[in-house]
Parts: structure tokens; C-alpha cells; sequence
């Protein structure tokens, strides 16, 4: 592929991800159409497939995107906050609450696409992944100086999806929906017992 | 409504409620319809919507179904346990992530069934709720005898959501798939810090 394809090529990619994460953030997941991305962006609807090998992995982009956000928003939270570890998964978890409470089509998104068991999760989602769970990880290290390794991520894991799963429930409101101070006070309970 | 009348109405309830909790289970939520219920029930479509308000009232009576089924199986559990509350609540959390990943559909259609914030949450249902809770609060009262009720309620909300994350996050590679045994690990690292 001359640079120039490959340059154009880039850019439809980019525009398509924009597009695709304006329309998921207005009517979720489910709202995107194919046809209508390609109206959009200018590009016949071959393009599409052209840029993505199908609408599958234009989600994982926009996902992969969300991700980082997350990340970067969770370490900017802390970033001059001298503060225990405790209460910095404290302030950390509040701006996931935050996060998720205002972009909460995007943030369904993350969990909502479904994968069949033979999907590859590609390796930039991972890092993603990666760089969101070092933020809890961190203070982690510090609560538990001689924790292992392996103990140390699935400590992490377990308090990523904890985090998660109150804010899940806590904000729908036919299992356990409680009005957003009260989430905090769940999240703030359960992040002092870490010690 | 005469007594016949009524018990009619609530055979055919019974029997739509056991043809789609069936159907929920073979293939999720989304791939119940209402024209093969009535086919398989016997009955006209339009005896669906006399027996049910609108297809969303039969799957929360499924739902419901599903809520008590959890909070019977959280307390046979640990029914013969001697055990100390923390190893109680890693019982009950075990016997949950076990319950998932065997009825992963009808468990998944307790938190996919959307609901407008206008929709009320029926009593019954807000009852089955709190039986479920009532497991998860006994073993709390214990750790902290001197909570006060609003505490210990929303410290019992703040566990089960976060057993719910480990194991819906556990559940699916993607994010943070993990084989069953490590998900075990995880839910027992966090409860284990519940002191």
C-alpha cells in the first residue's frame, strides 16, 4: 500500500471511530448503522469494510478509546492529591462513578459488545486495559508491600470489578438503585476495608 | 372475576411464565416471542396480554422466579456450615458465581432487562430482593454488631454488587476473564479484608 493509501486509509479509520463514538454516546450500541456512518463520513459502504474488517472491530475501536479515557481520567484524579492509597481508589472510583454516570452509553459500550469465545482480544485493548488497571494497582502495591505478583493483579482485578458492579447496580435502580451520594458512601465502605 | 375465571387466568400465568423462563434460558432475553408463547402455551396472542400487563411484567415475573431461586440456593449453602461470617459470605458468594455460570441467560436477564426510570418496580419483586439480601446481611450484623440499619443495608448492597462485578467481569474474557478458580480467589481476597 503506497503511503498515500495508507494515509487516507488512516484517516477514514478515524473518521468512521468519531462517528461511531458520537452515535454510541446518543443512543448506545445499538443505535449504530452501517449505512448511515458511511452517509456521514462521505464514503460508499464498502469503504467501511474496507477500514474495518467489520462493524465488530470499529466497537472494539471505540471501546479501545473509552479505555484510555479512563485511564488517563482515573490518573489525572490523583494526580496532586496527597493522600493515602486507600483514599486515592477512594477519588479514583468517584471519577469512574462520575465517568460512568455521564457517558453512560459509551461506558455500557465497554461491557455491553458481545465477543464469542473464538474472538481475539487485540493486543492494544489489552494495553488499555493494562494501563487502567495500573492505576489501582499502584496504591495497591502500597497497601500490600509484599504481596506477589500474581496475588497483586487479581487483587486488583477483584477491586476493578467490585468498583464496577456497585456502580453497575447502583445506578439502575430496580436492584439496588440508590441515589449517587449513597453510591459513594457503598464504594467508600467497602475501599477502607482494604488494608 | 369469578373464581373460576381467576384461576384460569392464573394456570395460564404459571404456564407462561415456565414457557418463557425456558426460552430465556435456551436463548436469552431477547429471543423470547410472544407468537411462539402463545403457540406453545395453547393460547391465542392476545390471552399473553390478558394474563400480562406487556411482555416486559412476564419476564420480571421470570426475573422473580430467578431472585428467589438465588436467595433459597444462598441460604442452603451454608445451611450446615459452622463457619465464622466472612467464610459464610465466601460460601454464599461461591454457590452465586456457580448459579451464573450454569444459568448464565436467565441470571444475565436480571440486570439486561432494561426499565424506563417511570417503570415501577413491583412489590413482590422488591421482596425477593430483600430475601436475597437477608443472607448477606445476617453474616454482616455479625462482623459489625454495633452498625446501624442504614449502614449495614448499604454495606449488604455494597458486597453483593461487588461479588455480582467480580463474577459478571470474570464471566467475560474480555475484560477481565479469568478462569473460574482465580474468580474464586478473587471474591475471597475482598471478603476476606470484611472485618
Amino acid at each position: 500500500m503506497s503511503g498515500k493509501v495508507a494515509a487516507r486509509k488512516e484517516a477514514l479509520r478515524e473518521k468512521l471511530v468519531d462517528l461511531a463514538e458520537a452515535q454510541i454516546a446518543k443512543g448506545g450500541l445499538r443505535s449504530v448503522k452501517a449505512r448511515d456512518l458511511a452517509k456521514d463520513a462521505g464514503c460508499a459502504l464498502g469503504a467501511i469494510y474496507n477500514a474495518f474488517e467489520d462493524l465488530q472491530a470499529l466497537y472494539m475501536a471505540v471501546n479501545g478509546r473509552t479505555f484510555r479515557r479512563l485511564g488517563i481520567m482515573a490518573a489525572q484524579s490523583v494526580e496532586d492529591v496527597q493522600a493515602g492509597p486507600n483514599e486515592r481508589l477512594i477519588i479514583m472510583s468517584e471519577a469512574y462513578l462520575g465517568f460512568a454516570a455521564e457517558n453512560t452509553n459509551l461506558w455500557r459500550a465497554m461491557f455491553d459488545l458481545e465477543m464469542s469465545t473464538d474472538d481475539e482480544v487485540p493486543d492494544w485493548y489489552l494495553v488499555a486495559l493494562a494501563g487502567l488497571f495500573e492505576n489501582i494497582s499502584g496504591p495497591l502495591s502500597e497497601i500490600y508491600p509484599d504481596m506477589d505478583a500474581e496475588s497483586l493483579d487479581l487483587m486488583t482485578r477483584s477491586l476493578f470489578s467490585s468498583v464496577h458492579g456497585i456502580v453497575l447496580l447502583g445506578l439502575e435502580k430496580r436492584i439496588s438503585g440508590v441515589p449517587p451520594e449513597k453510591i459513594k458512601i457503598m464504594i467508600s465502605m467497602l475501599l477502607r476495608q482494604i488494608s
